[in-house]
């Protein structure tokens, strides 16, 4: 088989999620990556979370005592979360992973009528417990995806939906609605038993000029309804790990921790945790985050010039590159990891995108540059 | 509040199992904790990782690949595990740790009546399902708390169950079911839905003088009803992983993954599952393997000279102990603890024994030795 057959059968097997650069490279070893623009993270909060962990764990001696004991349980690790996050303990639960949270909750707190707008994080509606009804909103094209308020609340209405589900950056779009939006939304989902928001994205959103960082956590005391998830792999770069949490009502925390989730941290997510909360640690990362969006905000503009694609504007840290030539993506993205060795994510099984298209992560300067270079020798 | 109100009330918050004393030691900070005979892990097999991790991760500069990127998917790990097992991998899923696993089985297989000897592990009636009947068959401790085939296989069929769950070796009694009794009883519940055998301390138990590792696969492909769960927690001294797997039939696997369990796993229980599996590392496990077995036997013949106390016969990695002279099992392991650091496991939370009981788990022929010096002090 060749290279392009073979990477169809991974990525038949990998199911709505692509096969990662690990099962690529045992698979398909004569394949050269030199660049993973599928792969959704910060490479700079990486470099930093590795430095601490040299002189906190590897050098300090500790790696042994977190790989042979047990985890603390949730609630242990959640209490250590209060202070960086403004949330009591009592309304966080920690997973193993967003993906681990995002099933849990669909499956526990998610029935009759949800409303889910498309294109999105396939995870939403694949963990959708059967009897569940999934009601798609579609974004529209003519709006860039952008999730209109009005015309999401009347879908709500006239679906008879009892839950939502929001992905604010949104997955693959890059779309953003502000937190003002979002209040306003909230408000007008009152109703609803329950409002999922998955903040993944969110570091790399920005509303002025210094990017501060967008907190969400105040309006989960506002909206009893409200269920923020939060997975850690993508803004701090540490998917290995397996770190996230929810923040809900501590009746959902308690009924989530009733029936299992005791010990489904690791002790290096547990570390990480304890990292995340220490003082001075946040103030390290924002030199990092603010990285991170700088390099995607060039990586928009340099695609913006190129031929024969259209790109979308992104508040996350990758970008949805459309193909307008008559170019299939599945054709680009192979033209990109065989000529070029760049792994793009071909959007062709997302449901709800309107074309050809493909989305490009931001990889840092250096492979941004690298992946422009190769795009640009493709489409021309 | 003094020590032993402040354990008192970590035990409350802990539920059914024991605070770790990782939190132990961050909430009483001035207790020092000599030996933590309160955790099941053979420490040999630690070092043994530990060696192997350091060549082949930290020298080889790899940690940063496995704490950046996503883990391998459910299937792929099993796909590995295949050579090891001897299973195929549409037989195998793998797990957060046992724990995630039989939460998943619980929920998913175990409707109805289900049959559980107790004492036993709290987790298999923690997370049985609302709805489930959970019947208790009580060990004798007239027989040392040994399952008796033909009273289990009566209790099934007068109770109406459709499942029942079996682990072996027990815990917190160390009883052991040879694996031609499991083959028989297996034969007598041929019936049932589904019988659960977790088998999480089996690589501490033996049959022959050569100590030889009993193998319970086999019966996997004899027994179509039969789910086997494995921790790797235990016998491998990698609790901190969060590694185990479960063998079952296909449309179980199937059942389990099209719902979740997605990327459960971690770059570093990927890593261990990918050296567990390497050809010639069973052969080094061996030597430490049987090293902690004949640590285990060593302390059980030197408790079996204590006054006060009767040790019960055991296969798997600790002993089961009842205190006889009217003696307490809280005070005894509070004065094991805050006279001389040893952390024993007090059993007074555990449904099904009859009088009073610590469980002391072998953590190498040094620290057993500090354990039978400390048991003495207290009983005399």
């Amino acid at each position: 088989m060749d290279v392009g057959a073979r990477l169809a059968s991974l990525k038949a097997e990998a199911g709505s999620h692509s096969p990662s650069i690990r099962t690529i490279r045992q698979r398909i070893p004569e394949l050269e990556i030199r660049v993973d623009a599928c792969f959704l993270s910060n490479p700079h909060a990486t470099d930093l979370f590795m430095e601490h962990m040299r002189r906190d764990v590897l050098e300090a001696g500790s790696l042994r005592e977190l790989l042979e004991y047990y985890p603390s349980q949730n609630r242990v690790i959640a209490a250590n979360l209060e202070p960086v996050t403004g949330v009591a303990a009592r309304n966080i639960v920690i997973g193993n992973g967003a993906t681990e949270l995002i099933e849990a909750v669909m499956r526990r707190f998610v029935t009759g009528t949800v409303l889910l707008p498309i294109p999105t994080f396939s995870a939403y509606y694949e963990f959708a417990v059967p009897g569940t009804q999934v009601r798609h909103h579609r974004l529209a094209k003519a709006r860039d995806y952008a999730l209109d308020i009005d015309g999401f609340a009347a879908s709500v209405g006239e679906s008879g939906a009892s839950a939502a589900i929001v992905i604010n950056p949104n997955n693959p779009t890059g779309g953003y609605l502000s937190l003002a939006e979002l209040e306003e939304l909230l408000e007008r989902l009152r109703g609803l038993e329950i409002v999922v928001v998955d903040e993944s994205f969110i570091h790399f959103a920005y509303e002025d000029d210094a990017r501060r960082l967008v907190d969400l956590y105040p309006l989960t005391g506002r909206f009893p309804n409200l269920v923020l998830v939060k997975s850690m792999s993508k803004d701090f770069g540490v998917a290995g790990l397996r770190a996230g949490y929810a923040v809900m009502s501590s009746e959902r925390v308690d009924a989530l921790l009733g029936g299992g989730l005791l010990w489904n941290s690791n002790g290096l997510a547990e570390y990480f945790f304890a990292l995340y909360s220490r003082p001075g640690f946040l103030g390290e990362y924002e030199v990092v985050r603010k990285r991170a969006i700088d390099e995607t905000m060039a990586l928009l503009r340099e695609m913006s010039t190129l031929p024969g694609i259209r790109v979308y504007p992104t508040k996350a840290s990758f970008v949805l590159v459309e193909l307008l030539d008559g170019v299939s993506s599945e054709e680009f993205a192979t033209r990109l990891l065989v000529d070029h060795g760049i792994y793009a994510r071909d959007c062709a099984d997302k449901i709800g995108l309107d074309g050809q298209y493909v989305r490009i992560a931001s990889r840092g300067a250096k492979d941004n540059a690298t992946v422009i270079h190769a795009m640009r020798s493709v489409l021309t």
